[in-house]
């Protein structure tokens, strides 16, 4: 990458495992579970037909972009919704608002003069 | 997965599609280039330190998500930037800002305090 591109990694680093973590329905299921409250990993397996090893391997990559946090209690790991991040993917998103915005107020003045 | 979450495949798929596609920085670096204005694929190689074909790659991941349009003149591949998938990404992100501001209000207080 150049440098113009490339000054911005250590940046865009936390943004690339954010998104990554997103790109996936079940790991989206599983932050709009902990949003209601936190909860056991067994607890977050039983509504998906998945084993709880497959349930934990989504949880570690939620973990790794920071949008889970697990605390240890002996044998029982308790998992939590840690909003933070998204804030950043939001704001990145929010930089094309004017593009969407654009192009549905130009489907309302096609549809108007039709 | 559960029929609960498995009801909504068909509209959490182009959501996959779009996270995945942004979990790249070069990706996201091509979206902003095409924010400024359409571009060919090798005015959009340029700037990288990347071949072609490898650009063309992450170009076909973003049309695959629908945020880049491609029209085809001849040997010239234009692509130009379809911002509007992005908004059901924002539109997810956004069921989500409660938390991420009630961190940052409970952090305020919390500094207020001392």
């Amino acid at each position: 990458m150049s440098s113009t591109v490339g000054r911005h990694a250590a940046r865009e680093q936390p943004l690339d495992a954010i998104f990554q973590a997103l790109g996936d329905r079940t790991r989206r299921a599983l932050l709009a579970r902990l949003a209601q409250r936190p909860a056991m990993i067994t607890e977050l397996a039983a509504p998906f037909a998945m084993s709880l090893p497959a349930v934990s391997r989504h949880i570690r990559v939620l973990e790794g972009a920071g949008l889970v946090a697990r605390t240890v209690d002996g044998r029982v790991h308790r998992c939590a919704l840690h909003a933070a991040p998204l804030r950043s993917a939001a704001a990145w998103l929010q930089q094309y608002r004017r593009f969407w915005q654009g192009s549905l107020e130009s489907l309302a003045r096609y549809v108007e003069r039709r």
